[in-house]
C-alpha cells in the first residue's frame, strides 16, 4: 500500500515540530513538504537536531501532498488553509481558526473577524472522542486546543448524561510548551521556574470551545462554566480539576454513586482507544510523550460535588497526537496508527 | 534590651530549619536551643550549611528558654508541646495538633484521639489577620497549615461580608516543600519533576481548618466547600484559587463590583502588614522567601462568580514566618520584626 | 518469524521500567516474564500507569525465555545473572556486576568479592561501538554504566589515535533518574531541585569501566585520567564534557585540525547507527528518550586543548536503549530494531 | 549618622533588580534613584512586585547621589559611567567595561575598542579577596563577572603559592539567571528546562578576567587555562570545578596532603568573611541567595590532581551582592553589612 504524502505548513513552531516527530515513525506516511515562516532553506535537522533523521529542507511553500497539517497561528492559519483547501488538499488545522461554529465568537475572543466565515460550516471539530463519524468524512478538520481536548473530554459524559447541575468550575494547569515557541517574558526560564500563575482571567480563548462542544452534548440547555488556566513549571503536561455539584436522583454521593460514576464514564468512552478512565487519581508524568488521557472521576461525598480531574500531554493529546489520531480517521487508517508510544516515565 | 530566648524542637525538618533561618536574623531574639529527633550532637552548620553562621548544636531536650516552637510532626508535636507548657514556657506549635477546637477532628482526620483536649480550649488558631488579639495573651499558639492560611486569607472577607452564596470550590497548588523533608516517593525528584498531581481526594487534613475558620466568620451559617491540593514540581509557592457564586443584591458583577470588591478586601486587611491586595493576578514567585501573601480578587463578570487567587510562601508565611509573626504578637513586639525580607526573584 | 522471548528481572526500578517502556514496542520481543523485588503479585500497570497497555503481573521468579535482562542493583544482580545462566538463558545484565574484568577491582570498588570470579573472563563488555562482534557471540553482556557509555564514546577515537596525551579530565553531569528510584536526600525533590552538586570526590565507581576500556584501545599505554561526576536538577540526560592536551605532530591546534578531528571521529564512529558526531556543540535535550549519541569534537585553539563534549539519555543509551542494542546484535536482528523512537523535544 | 545615597542605573534587568532586593534593607543606604532603559515613568513595584516595599518610579536620568552602581549591558554601561563619574559620583559597574586592563582585550573580546581607555587603568577589579585595600580608595570599581569571580577564588590560593603546575580546566555550571532578563531561545523555559549545554567553545568573554586575575597572582608567570561554561536548569547557581597537576615537591597527593591543601587555603581566606573553606562538597543551594562562597578543595590521589570545587550565588556573590560588598569597603562600612542574609533552603 502507497503511503500518504503529507506536509507541516509552519514546522519550526512546538506543534509542527511535534507533528514532524510524530510523523516521521508513522507507518502509513511519508512526511513530504514541511515549510516554516523562519528558517527557510535550512535543513530541518539542523534547526532540530531532534529531527536529524527527517532529511527534508524548510520550503516557504507546501508541495502537493495528500493532507495538511497547519500549525500556524490563528489568523494567519485561515489564510493558509484557504489557499491550500483550494488546491484539492485536505486540511487538519491546529490552530483555532475553525473551531468555533459561531463566526460572532471570532471578534469577541480573537479580535478579528473571520476571514472565510462560509467554512466554518464545512469544518468538523476534531475531538474523535465526540465527533468520530464527521472527522472520517471532513476535507477541513478543526484540531481542538489543548486545555478544551483535556476539560471536555473529563465533562462530557457528565454533562450529556445530565448528572450534575448548576455552576461548572474548570481549573487547569498547563506546562510551558503551551505557550509555544515564540519569545515572551511568561516563558522566559528564569520567570515561569519555581513558580504557578493563573493567567487569562477576563475569560481565555479557549473557553467558547469548551462551551460549544458541552452545549452540543448537554441535554438540559447551556452549562454554565468558570475556566481559569494556571502555568505550571514544567514543560509538558496538563491537568484540567473540574468541579460540579450533582445533580439529585442520579448519581449518590456515596461508595455506590462512585461505582456508578466511573461505570458510565467508561461506558462513554467505550470506543476510544486513547481515553483511560481510571481508578486512582492521575498524573500528568502518566501521558507524557504519549496520546493518552486519563480521566479519574470521583465524588467529594460530604458535599455532594463531582470531581474530575483529566490529564494529557498538552503537545501530543492536546495538539499534534490528535492531529495524527484525525489523519488517522480521515483517511480510513486504524485510529491508533503511529501514535502507540508508551508515555516516558520517569 | 534582653533578647528573648528561643528554642526550636525539632530543627531537622524543612519548618524547622526555616524557622533557624528566619529567626538568626531576627533583631530581638535569641536561639538558644535546638532540638532534633535526628543528628543530636552534630553540629547544625553540620547537617544544613546554610545554617553554618549559627553556632548550635542539636540537642535531644530543650534547654529552658522564654518562648518554644515546635515543628513536630502532629501527635508527636503534642505530646512534646504539654511536656514544655509545663516548665511555663510559652509554646508556638506549627504541627496541627491545637489547630482544631473540637476534640472530635481528631479522630476523625487524624486518625488518633487528642491526648490533651483541656488544651484545645486554650490554645489560639494563629493566624494573625483573624486573631490578632487573642494571640497576643496566649501561651500556646496553633500555627495555621500552609493551605489553610492561603485559603482562609483568600475567603475570610468575601464570606464575612456575605457577599457569596452556594458552594465554594478551593483548587489549592502547593510546590515540594509543603510535603517535608521526609523521603516519599511523591518527593523523590524524577516522580515529583515535569508533573501535576492531585492528591487526597478523599478529603485533605487542612480541610476542617479552613471550614472551622470561615464559618467562624460566617454571617450566613457554615459554608459548603470542596478543597482540592496539587503538588506542583517547584520546591516552594503556593497558589490557592477560590470560586464562588456572587449573592445577589451584594457585589455586581461589572466593572463597578471589581473595584467594590477590590476595597472590600483591602479595608478587611488594612492592618495586616503581610497581606497585599493587588490589582494584578498574582504570581507564587511574587512571595518566594517573603512573609507576604498576595490576594488578587476578582469576578467572572460572564457568569457572576467570585474567583480569588491567592499566593505565599509555603514554608514562611505557610509556617515559619508566620510562627514568627505570632512570636511577635505573643511577645510585644513589632508584627513585622526580623520578617522584613523581600521576596527573592528570580 | 517467531518473537524472541524475553523477561526483565527487577522491572520495578527505573532501568527495568524503561526496558519494558522500550521493548513492549519492539517488533521482534514479546515480554513475556517480569519479576521485582518488591509488588510482586501487582499488575505492573497498577504499580507503573505508563506500562498499563503492556498487560503483565509481577513475578517473584524469572520464567523460561530466551533472553533475559537484569535489573538488579550490584552483588544482587550477579547472584540472579549466575543462577538465570544455568537455566541456559541468555542474560544481558544492566548491573555493574560482569563489566569489570579484573576480580580485583569488586573489592576495590564495589567493597565485596566478586561471588563468580570465573565468569568475569566469559561476559562482553556491552559497548556495541567497541565490541560490536563479541557481542553477537556472548552469553552473557554487561551493559555498560551510563557515564562510562557517554564518557567512552567521547574519548575512545582521540585515545586510540593516539592524538593526546598527558592527563585527561572528565567532568560529567548527569540528570537525577542516574540515581534510581531507591529514596535517598540526594534525589529528595527539594534538595536537587535549583542545586549542583559534584559527588564521589573520592572516587566514582565507574572509573575503573572508563579506564578499562580506553585502556584496551591506547597505543600509549595506560591512560590517566581524573573523572568527576555532578548531579543536575533534571530528570534525564547526561553529558560528559572531556579535556586533554593535544599530541605535539598529530592534531593541529586550528581549523585545518579542526575538520581533521571531525573526520577522524567520523571515521572511527562510521559502522554506529546511534553514535552522531555533530557540527555544534550539542545539548542533553537533543538526545531524550532516545538511543542516540552526540559528540562535539573541537578544539581549544589558544592552548592546544582537545574538548570533546558528548550527550546521552543516561536511562536509553546509558542503560535500557544500549540493553537493548546488545540484546538485537545478540539475537541477528538490525541494530537498531525497536529503538527507532525520536528524541522527545521540547 | 546619615544613609549614603545611591542610585541604581537601569534597575530593570536581573542584576539592577537584585542590587534593589539587597540595598533597600542595607542599614548604612538609601535608594534615591533608579533608572531604566525600559519602563520610564512606571513604579518600580508595578514592574517587580517583589520590590513593591520600595516606593520608587523608574527614571530616565540618575539623580545626584554618593554612590551609583550601573546594572548596564557592556558598552552602555561604559558611556554611562564615563559621564556619571564625571558629576563627581563614586561608580560600581557590573558591566565588564572597566574590567581588563589592556584595552586591546576589548576590541578582541567584546567586539568594540574601548571607548575611554584611560579610565582602564584608574579602575579597580573589585574582587574584595585580592584587592581589598586598592577598593577601599577607588573612584570606579569593576565589579567581576560571575565566572571569574567563582573561578578565581577557587583558583588564586593554588596559583599564587605555587602548588600546581601545567594546564588548568575550568568547568563551570550556570543556573540560566546569568543569561538575564533579556529574551533569547536558550533562556526560553522549555529549551532550558531537562536540559544542559555546552556554550561558548570558542572562547568565553569571562576568560581574560579570570587569565588577569590569576596572572596577576601567579609565581610561576602566566597560566595555561581552558574554560568552558555549562548552562543548567535552574535560575540561581553557580559552581566551578577545576582541575590541574599538583606540582612535585609541594602539596603531596595523600591525606597529609589534603589537610596542608585545606589549611592553604584557609589561611588564604582567613580574612574573608564571605568566602569559606569546606570540608565536604558543597552544593550550590548551599549558597542561594546569598553572598556566600564555598570552596572544596581537594587531591584525587590516585593522579595527583588538583580538585576545587567552588560554589556561589550568581546573582548574589556573582554580581548584586559583591558590588554592595565593594560599596561597604569604598564607603569605610562593616564589609558585611547588609549582606548578612542566610542562604535560602530548600
Amino acid at each position: 500500500m502507497s503511503k500518504i504524502s503529507v506536509g507541516i505548513i509552519n514546522v519550526t513552531g512546538y506543534v509542527g515540530a511535534e507533528l514532524a516527530r510524530i510523523l516521521m515513525r508513522h507507518p502509513n506516511v511519508e512526511i513530504n513538504s514541511v515549510t516554516g515562516r523562519s528558517a527557510v532553506g535550512q535543513k530541518l535537522g539542523d534547526v532540530f537536531p531532534h529531527l536529524a533523521a527527517l532529511d527534508r529542507t524548510i520550503e516557504e511553500k507546501l508541495k502537493d501532498v495528500d493532507v495538511a497539517f497547519s500549525a500556524l497561528p490563528h489568523q494567519a492559519s485561515a489564510e493558509a488553509v484557504v489557499s491550500v483547501l483550494k488546491r484539492g488538499i485536505r486540511v487538519i488545522d491546529t490552530s483555532a481558526d475553525f473551531r468555533l461554529r459561531n463566526p460572532a465568537d471570532y471578534p469577541r475572543w480573537y479580535e478579528h473577524d473571520h476571514p472565510s466565515p462560509d467554512l466554518l460550516a464545512e469544518a468538523v471539530y476534531g475531538l474523535p472522542e465526540l465527533h468520530r463519524a464527521q472527522i472520517a468524512r471532513a476535507n477541513l478538520i478543526a484540531n481542538p486546543g489543548c486545555y478544551p481536548t483535556c476539560s471536555i473530554l473529563a465533562l462530557a459524559p457528565a454533562v450529556q448524561e445530565g448528572i450534575v447541575e448548576g455552576h461548572i468550575v474548570v481549573d487547569s494547569k498547563s506546562g510551558v510548551s503551551g505557550a509555544g515557541r515564540t519569545l515572551s517574558l511568561n516563558s522566559h526560564f528564569c520567570e515561569a521556574n519555581e513558580n504557578v500563575s493563573a493567567y487569562a482571567l477576563r475569560g481565555h480563548r479557549h473557553l467558547p470551545e469548551i462551551l460549544q462542544e458541552l452545549n452540543g452534548v448537554s441535554r438540559d440547555g447551556p452549562v454554565s462554566l468558570t475556566f481559569l488556566p494556571h502555568l505550571i513549571p514544567m514543560s509538558r503536561g496538563m491537568m484540567s480539576s473540574c468541579y460540579a455539584q450533582l445533580k439529585r436522583g442520579k448519581i449518590t454521593a456515596d461508595g455506590k454513586g462512585e461505582l456508578a460514576l466511573r461505570t458510565l464514564y467508561r461506558d462513554f468512552y467505550k470506543e476510544a482507544p486513547f481515553v483511560r478512565v481510571v481508578d486512582n487519581p492521575p498524573q500528568t508524568k502518566q501521558t507524557w510523550g504519549s496520546n493518552i488521557c486519563l480521566i479519574y472521576p470521583t465524588i467529594d461525598q460530604r458535599t455532594g460535588t463531582l470531581m474530575v480531574v483529566s490529564c494529557l500531554d498538552n503537545l501530543v493529546k492536546g495538539a499534534a497526537g490528535q492531529a495524527v489520531q484525525n489523519l488517522n480517521l480521515a483517511m480510513g487508517l486504524p485510529e491508533t496508527a503511529g501514535l502507540d508510544m508508551a508515555p516516558v516515565y520517569p
